[in-house]
C-alpha cells in the first residue's frame, strides 16, 4: 500500500479549518498550525495527527503545506521570518499559497522558496466557510505541473473546481484579484442602488425581490443586500477585507499600467466606509457612506 | 359568458411582439400597432384581430392599451402628438406604459391621460425577447388598484412576476431605472475585469469560467462577457441603449439629489464607447474603450 500523503494546513480560520477537516475526511495524514488554541483543539478532535502554534516540530513529516493566512506579510513571516518554517521542510515539499496576495508577492515568495528547493503553487481560493467545510472550494492556480500532480490528493479533498491557469507563478494570484475586483464592485454598486431606492421611497425588500428575479442580479447583490434588507451588519466578511483586496486590485492595475475606473471608485467607497468607523462591520455596511436616507434596522431594535 | 377583454400592443419590437403573441395564446382579443409592415403581417398571422400603423381605427373597441415603444418621446407622440390616440380611447380604458422612462415623464403622461379620463399603469418590464415570447416577463408597476385589476388578464398572459410597488405613478419607472443602474454597471465592470485579465495575459475563456463558477458572477457578466470571449459583438442590446438608460439613472439621481459614483463612472464608459463608434454594437463592446490589449476575434475572422 502506498504511504499516505501528509499535509499541514497553516491558518485555521473558517476557510483553513474547513480545508483541514476535508483533508481528514479524505483520509490524508493531516496536521494543523494556528496561534489560536481553540482552533487547535477543534482540529485535533476532528482527527488531526498533530496540531501546534507552528509547523516546525513536524515539518520533516510533511509532503505538502497549505497556507491559508490573511495576507502576504503573514505568509512571509511564517515561511522566512523569525522561527522560519522553510528551512525545516524537506526538499521538494510542495507549498500551496492560498491567501489572496499580489502577483509580485507570489513571485518573491516563489523565489525564496526555490532557495530551499521547495515547490510553490500560486493557488488562491474562493467559496467561503460553508463550501470549505464541504470540500467544495474553487482553486485558481498557477505553477509547475509537478506541483499540481503532487497536490492532487489535497485538491480532490478540498475543492470542487480546480483551474490550472498556467505555469507562471503570479497568474493564479492575478485571476483571484480580478475576481475580487468584480466581487467588490458588485457589493458597492448593490449598496449604491439600494441607497438610491431608499431615497426614492421604494421599499427595499421589494427592490431586492425585483432585482434578484431579473437581469440586474449578481451573486454578491443577492448575498449581501439581504443583510441591508434585514438591517443586520454582523460581519460575514468585513469592509476592511475589501479595503485590502481592492487595494491589491489597484496595485495590480498600477503594475500593469492599466485603468480601472469602476474598481478605483469602489475602492474609495470602501475606504470611506472604513474611515467612517464601519471597517469591522459586514462589507454590506459600505451602504452607510450614503447620507439622507433611512435604512432598515434589525428586528427588535429601535430605529 | 363574460365579454372577452380587448387589448392593443403598440410597438411590436422583440418585447412587444412577444407580449402580443402571449395575449393571443391566452385567448384575449388582441390588436397590434407598429409602423413596420413586416411586424404587422407577423402578428396578423399569429391571430391578431386587427393590425395597423396606428391604433386609432380600432381604439373604441379596446379595454386596454400596452405601450412598448423605445422612449418617453415616442409614448407622448403616440398618445398626444399629431394623430393622437388618447382622444379616441373610451373613458376608463387602461393605458399600461412599459417603456423605460423617467418618473417625471411618467407623472406628466399620467396627468395628460387623466384629462381624457384614461387610467395609467406605470409598468416597466424586464426579461428580454425569449421571456416575452414565453409570457414570462417581469413587470414592476405602480398605479391605482383599479388599473392592476383591469389589467389582470393581460398580466397573467404576458408575465411570470408582477410587482405592485405602490399607488404612486413614477415608482414603477424608478424601480426599473435602479434595476438598469445595476445592469449597466455590471456590464461595464465585466468589461473592465476582462480587459485587465487580457492585459495580464490570462486566457479570457479561463477567466470567464472561474468567475461564472464563483462569487464574482453576475447575470450580466455571464450573459454579456460570453460575447467578448466569442469575439461576437452582434447587438442583442446595443451600447446606445445603456447610454440612454444610464442617462435616465443620472436624471433620476439628480432629481433626488443623490450621489451615484459607480453609475456615473459606467455612464462615462458607455458614452466613450458610443463616441468611439461602437454605439450600434452589442453593449459588451464597451470593452473596446480599453487600449493596449488584444481581444478574442470571431471564429473564422482574422485578428
Amino acid at each position: 500500500m502506498a504511504k499516505k500523503m501528509s499535509v499541514c494546513v497553516i491558518g485555521l480560520g473558517s476557510m483553513g479549518m474547513g480545508a483541514a477537516v476535508s483533508c481528514i475526511k479524505a483520509g490524508l495524514d493531516t496536521y494543523g498550525a494556528d496561534l489560536n488554541p481553540t482552533a487547535q483543539t477543534q482540529l485535533k478532535r476532528a482527527g488531526a495527527i498533530q496540531v501546534a502554534d507552528s509547523a516546525i516540530s513536524f515539518a520533516s513529516s510533511l509532503d505538502a503545506v497549505l497556507l491559508l493566512v490573511v495576507n502576504a506579510q503573514q505568509v512571509k513571516q511564517i515561511l522566512f521570518g523569525d522561527h522560519a518554517l522553510a528551512p525545516h521542510l524537506k526538499p521538494h515539499t510542495v507549498v500551496m499559497i492560498s491567501s489572496t496576495i499580489s502577483a509580485d508577492d507570489a513571485k518573491e515568495i516563489d523565489h525564496q522558496l526555490k532557495q530551499y528547493q521547495l515547490i510553490m503553487l500560486d493557488a488562491p481560493v474562493s467559496g467561503g466557510a460553508v463550501k470549505a467545510a464541504n470540500g467544495e472550494i474553487t482553486i485558481m492556480a498557477s505553477g509547475p505541473q509537478i506541483a499540481f500532480e503532487k497536490l492532487q490528493p489535497v485538491h480532490s479533498a478540498i475543492a470542487s473546481n480546480i483551474y490550472n491557469i498556467g505555469s507562471e507563478i503570479g497568474l493564479g494570484s492575478t485571476v483571484k484579484i480580478i475576481h475580487q475586483l468584480l466581487a467588490g464592485v458588485h457589493i458597492a454598486v448593490g449598496a449604491e442602488a439600494m441607497a438610491l431606492a431608499a431615497r426614492a421611497n421604494i421599499p427595499l425588500d421589494m427592490m431586492y425581490d425585483v432585482v434578484t428575479n431579473a437581469a440586474g442580479n449578481s451573486w454578491m447583490f443577492e448575498n449581501r443586500m439581504k443583510h441591508v434588507v434585514d438591517g443586520d451588519y454582523t460581519p460575514k466578511s468585513a469592509v476592511d477585507i475589501f479595503v485590502k483586496d481592492l487595494g491589491l486590485v489597484n496595485d495590480t492595475a498600477k503594475s500593469l499600467k492599466f485603468p480601472i475606473p469602476l474598481a478605483r471608485t469602489a475602492f474609495n467607497m470602501f475606504i470611506e466606509a472604513s474611515n467612517a468607523g464601519f471597517g469591522k462591520e459586514d462589507d454590506s455596511a459600505v451602504i452607510k457612506i450614503f447620507s439622507g436616507i433611512e435604512l432598515p434596522t434589525k428586528k427588535g431594535e429601535m430605529s
